[in-house]
């Protein structure tokens, strides 16, 4: 047994490997270094990750659910591209690096997010025909596109531009949360359990786990957000409070919010006990998620 | 047998209410509404009624195929709002109506049209859960997905985006059109094709009708866009002129180019005479293209 942080090393290292390669040949070079530049921007690759070791967990090799697993980066990395867009939360830096749209102005930007959205549901389709897991690719494709789209992501991301300036209830911010970061790492592990053909039961177990640590991830964020120095998170300190956002850490405190986030990553790891499986990875993970420092 | 103009008419109303029904029923308001605010700003239909009318030909119902048709019109009135962008073509008007940023704002102009891109592969997943045709469902979300990427439609708004101002050969004008809208409306006969079942000759022939009629489709649109009002197409007339454009109209002039259309009409028609199938609609929606007045 590895430790929890050798075993994000070599996946990452393995991921980063696995999104060059699904990268298209041809078509007009810079839309492909654009998408190419924040795919290297860098990032935990925390969502093809969770793919993997769900898929591990439940018996799986890393390269039976590698193409799924980078379709959830693929989708992540579009949605960061667009959020920073000026249009929307106007960032100049993302991970210590200038945002997409600053190095490659507006238009490219807006079209290499597109670009990588697309390209997560070509990678799926690939998946199952490589495969011939027709079924398993087409509840992938479902699955990942729910969480991307209104009732998820997309949806989450609205929420969030209207909330700007507003005073949320913490079940308000629950939501948007949920919807806005918690969508799409539910479905990076649900998209490991459904390639691995896990059962009903635990899939809900799995799902039970993504919740929390969803949420717990969330609230993580918003702590190391007020916390940290720019220099630290590659982004201005305290962005979203500058931009009077309701975030976890403003409406229960850093104190009381790093409580609940320890809360819920317990209820995850409680979630995947009775799985039968070797989880000691998934409770790794989750505590990694909490216990970070950036 | 019906004539072409009230078949248009009535597929079209078909996939009208079917778009409707594609739409989520929960989310948040505004992303919601500009969705359909971009989705019932009009337009022909004429990718979903090509697949329509493929599958038509090969013998299935439209109501196996009805889903996938949409999809297609998700993906294309996505690729309107995006590219209508201040940051793209910054148009203010489409169809007659102000386009979808001008109403609802850039950033929810972005993710409605994110959310329709989105949902066209929710759409293409439903279709093969539902009808347990997970093999097709694969091959379709692959096809669209390439057809919308960067070697397709993406690619081809990035190379006319490159374009503006710049002189073209009639080859390159050539590659842009077969990028930008003759890829989805390819895909639109071939998704069609897949839907129907359609063996290896089928789609070949039914490939190089497509191919005429999407380059076919594009010089019309070129002579269209010089000759007609401001009025009549609902855009400022002359626009790409305006903006020093090359197009099919201005290297061939517009006779030329007229009758390069009607030469690739009947080399569409004559492509699928062999398929030993009903291809009086098929003959019609080729000829409409070219003989279309808006």
């Amino acid at each position: 047994m590895i430790g929890i942080d050798q075993y994000l090393e070599e996946k990452k290292a393995l991921v980063n490997r696995a999104l060059m390669e699904c990268l298209p040949d041809s078509g007009p070079q810079e839309i492909r270094e654009a998408m190419i530049y924040s795919l290297e921007a860098g990032g935990k690759r925390l969502r093809p990750i969770l793919t993997l070791a769900v898929a591990e967990t439940l018996g799986k090799k890393d390269d039976q659910v590698l193409d799924v697993a980078c379709a959830l980066e693929l989708v992540h990395t579009y949605s960061l591209i667009h959020d920073d867009l000026p249009a929307m939360d106007d960032s100049d830096m993302r991970r210590g690096k200038p945002t997409c749209h600053r190095v490659y102005g507006d238009a490219i930007a807006v079209l290499a997010g597109d670009a990588l959205l697309t390209l997560a549901f070509e990678v799926v389709a690939r998946y199952g025909l490589k495969s011939g897991q027709f079924k398993k690719a087409i509840l992938i494709s479902s699955e990942l596109s729910k969480a991307a789209g209104v009732k998820g992501m997309i949806g989450g991301q609205v929420l969030d531009l209207k909330a700007e300036g507003r005073e949320l209830s913490l079940l308000e911010i629950e939501n948007i949360s949920i919807m806005k970061t918690g969508a799409l790492l539910k479905a990076s592990v649900m998209c490991g359990a459904i390639a691995a053909g896990a059962g009903k039961k635990e899939r809900a177990s799995l799902e039970r786990y993504a919740s929390n640590i969803g949420t717990a991830f969330q609230i993580i964020d918003d702590i190391l957000d007020v916390e940290s120095s720019a220099e630290e998170l590659g982004k201005p300190t305290g962005s979203d409070r500058k931009r009077f956002m309701p975030t976890f850490a403003a409406v229960l405190g850093i104190e009381e919010a790093r409580i609940k986030a320890e809360n819920l990553c317990n209820e995850a790891i409680m979630a995947i006990q009775d799985l039968g499986r070797p989880v000691e990875i998934l409770n790794g993970l989750a505590k990694k998620l909490v216990f970070r420092t950036k």
